[in-house]
């Protein structure tokens, strides 16, 4: 039976998780894939963890350069997150031989390129399933399964710390604020939650996947991004009464036009499947010239979910002989040829804040109207007890930089009307 | 540039359209992947679909030796369907030593074992995505990501005509043999659709998912089997005000008192992500111990979703030096050490009329707790026009055996009660 050695860089939450998995399935992969995982080394400063999991100490490396040159470690597991010590780690275990599977999305995201030659170098394996939704087959579906098509598109909810924000503030009626409290006190959210809700997770996830989607280098610089702090309670409530749910989405479109990418919240039809994904879970939905439309849901994040996927691409790389890049031209940056687009088309939620009744649905209706901003929906709410008016519209697909200029006109005009808020639609 | 050679057998739906994507797309993948995939055979008695397709008939072979004896030839795609002549056809393949893809999942339920002895014996690749659920990656997902954890269950809804039929039926309140005839016209059910209405197809499909995601043989003949031609258009109203939606599923679990698989319809909860998955739609819902619930969802069968799949796998074979095989022990039978539960639990729809209004209740209510079957729920319906009076029962977790012997001992005071209908409650 072949054995394989594994070095777990980092014993947090995925770490540990990863160590536990593979330590209780050790049998069953011995009898499945005639294959014996041991973890060989472990490089974690606090011995509490390593004493934890119940690690002997012996298996505590000092140093990177220590797992380097012990010829029992196959595979490092680099679990430790942000770009450095990690880059280096990564780059000295692929320099001395060693395949690297990785969960490290903002080291992957920013340094492929880099990573992928040592590797390709080396002739050694660079996995990172677990970069990206944590335990959703995505990324293995996009390299194994769907190269027979063009992706058009990939639509994402591929953060589960605005996810669980988002559904609590549409099914509790709780504002932001008290929702990400409540999200931080059960540790769905970071004490400073700056990543995920201002989006740039998802950006880092949306730049792996879009690049794997498209053969071709999507930089998270070139994403735009918008995150959820902004959302507001009433609005969740228009959309929903209109048949729409709310959602932190990362889009990746390749048409005629060329690319574009973004992360922003948007409204979804509330039967459309992604509309459905509540909570922590989180999906991928992919559409392909030929494939038609597949949709993968799981948990995107969590201990065992993220270990399952570090595992899988653990007993890949153990009982494949050749390994497997990623397939698109991997640049530092975009390629020349590459065509970003950047006047967006979209369907928009605009809620419109109206203080002079009479004559004011014709006033906006003419600026929409100039601006080349079709109507398709128009709702006017009751005041309450306000003294403005809401009144909201859904456009059919609008081209951004013209919905921005009827807003500018619309709240140019602040004595009959003013926008409260714009929020996509995706059709 | 690597250059591969394809010959595809059968030109029917599927054929045809792995024809098309693969012509259609031959400079991306030269692209892409590195390897150009050209068709150099197909095998096909109609003429005129060759024509149709605009192959140059000079690429018609007129039997299998032919395309066995071409050295061009590198893999060879079975699409025919049926046992024979496909399986000595593949079999002939794989011992010219040409790779293997196929879509028909009867064979490869039946003849894994025979297939990939061969397959393994001439060091071939045998690659089956595209037998199981069209363009849903989930044999790619259970080889190639979920291998860390021990599969718990696969839920799927694998049959495309019966969700067609039961999603009709519950939106138009249209009975059963009316949906089927529509069904039959627009080509989503075969003139004789015993294959899908019954469940065969599921079983076939549920065989090959649960051996590899149990890791043991499990035939097809082992699966308890029940169609949808029973289901009743009054009870998929009742559920639907419970707070159900029914649905053919394909269910295989591995628990401690050993691997239940079955295919018959259901009653999944409203909310679950399986029960928004309509139409011609499939999905399979997987859990495992350490990546928690995944789902996939997509197209279950259809030209171009199906091609996708098999060019997936011919890429695969085209971009891999080694060759990946089941990963269960693929024997003819079941294995003497696997343990199939039969006496299965569920939960339980219940539908009674009742005839004789007073003390029926009572009546019911004692066989059932005799019979050790706890209600969970329990509701009267309005008779309307009928001398019966419908009341329905959610059971609690319920052996199957209990609930049979409560439903035969209700049916036997047929003065006072009788069973309409009983149908399992997936929790």
């Amino acid at each position: 039976m072949k054995k394989v050695g594994v070095a777990i860089l980092g014993l947090g939450v995925v770490g540990g998780g990863t160590y536990k998995i593979l330590t209780e399935h050790r049998e069953d992969y011995r009898h499945n894939y005639d294959v014996d995982i041991v973890v060989e080394n472990v490089l974690e400063k606090r011995l509490d963890r390593v004493r934890e999991l119940g690690i002997d100490e012996s298996k505590a490396a000092a140093n990177i350069a220590e797992i380097c040159s012990n010829p029992e470690v196959d595979i490092v597991v680099e679990v430790m997150g942000g770009v450095e010590p990690a880059k280096s780690f990564v780059l000295a275990a692929l320099n001395a031989g060693k395949s690297v599977v990785t969960s490290n999305k903002e080291l992957f995201c920013k340094y492929s390129h880099e990573l992928e030659k040592a590797a390709r170098h080396n002739r050694c394996g660079l996995f990172y399933e677990a970069t990206c939704v944590g335990g959703v087959p995505v990324i293995r579906t996009l390299l194994d399964n769907l190269q027979g098509n063009t992706i058009k598109s990939i639509i994402g909810i591929i953060n589960g710390t605005t996810n669980y924000i988002l559904t609590k503030m549409s099914q509790d009626g709780a504002p932001y604020e008290e929702v990400l409290a409540q999200a931080q006190e059960l540790g769905y959210a970071e004490a400073d939650p700056t990543a995920d809700v201002e989006g740039y997770d998802a950006t880092y996830k949306l730049s792996i996947l879009s690049s794997l989607a498209f053969h071709t280098k999507i930089p998270y610089t070139k994403i735009y991004r918008e995150g959820i702090t902004g959302i507001n309670i009433a609005d969740i409530e228009y959309g929903k009464k209109l048949g729409y749910t709310i959602k932190l989405l990362a889009i990746g479109k390749n048409g005629n036009n060329g690319i574009e990418a973004r992360v922003h919240p948007a409204f979804v039809r509330s039967d459309h499947p992604l509309a459905s994904v509540g909570g922590s879970y989180n999906a991928v939905y992919i559409t392909g010239d030929a494939v038609e439309d597949v949709m993968l849901y799981g948990r995107g994040a969590g201990a065992e979910p993220t270990g399952s996927a570090i595992v899988g691409d653990i007993i890949y790389c153990a009982t494949h002989v050749n390994f497997q890049y990623s397939t698109f031209k991997n640049t530092e940056d975009a390629l020349p040829t590459t065509k970003f687009r950047e006047n967006f088309e979209s369907c928009y939620y605009i809620r419109i804040n109206a203080f002079d009744k009479t004559g004011v649905l014709a006033k906006v209706a003419s600026i929409f109207s100039r601006c080349g901003v079709g109507v398709a929906q128009m709702v006017q709410e009751d005041a309450g007890k306000n003294s403005s008016v809401p009144i909201i519209f859904i456009t059919h697909k609008t081209k951004e930089f013209s919905v921005n200029k009827a807003v500018a006109e619309i709240n140019a005009t602040a004595e009959i009307a003013q926008v409260a808020s714009v929020i996509r639609v995706v059709d």
